[in-house]
């Protein structure tokens, strides 16, 4: 997995950002979703159904998926503490892929990431 | 999930191609992985342990993980019926991410998708 602090430098303080208090939801399950995020300092709790799925921290992206394939939201994402977070469009994310060969394989080894976690934990 | 014809049209027949039997295995799970793989003709199978994940056809991408994020292979391919696969190296792979964004988009796509289908199958 990337560098939690390889997005922390790619973004820069002109994306917008947004704050959520403890247990205000970023974003939830089967919403439309035409941004991402990055989670700049706080902790947000990933879950969809009533399984939680995760926890991620500062320099973590979340919601890249709706953008990647233009679907609604797999997961609901609400915060754990206070949280700054900012928000990155579709124009953003794809002039970054164009643009930023580390970018597209960073995005790449969140998703591969993600992918080894629940074949581990749905193997047996 | 991008159209299958779209990794076919990036890869012309200048890449490396294997051919197998039904019942030869293209790499096992837990095999070191130093390149990707993309079905031109027939049918493979992919396991995790016990459990067959899912069977892919002509234009599908393999082995993408290990590349990306340089571990080893997190589930066994098979071949179903004859097939014809090409090789695409390490080497390869990251020129194809720097210069083709699409290529990028359509790995992220993959992922993706195959991320959403674990959510599916797991979910509950």
């Amino acid at each position: 997995m990337p560098s939690n602090s390889d997005f922390l430098n790619l973004f820069g303080d002109e994306t917008t950002t947004v704050t959520l208090a403890p247990g205000e939801a970023l974003f939830s399950e089967g919403e439309p979703g035409g941004c991402m995020y990055l989670v700049r300092s706080g902790t947000v709790r990933v879950s969809t159904g009533a399984t939680v799925l995760d926890q991620f921290g500062a320099g973590s992206i979340l919601g890249e998926m709706a953008l990647i394939d233009d679907t609604p939201r797999s997961a609901t994402v609400v915060a754990v503490t206070d949280c700054e977070i900012s928000v990155i469009d579709r124009e953003r994310f794809l002039a970054l892929i164009r643009q930023t060969p580390s970018f597209a394989l960073g995005v790449m080894k969140v998703l591969s990431h993600r992918l080894r976690e629940m074949n581990r934990r749905y193997r047996y």
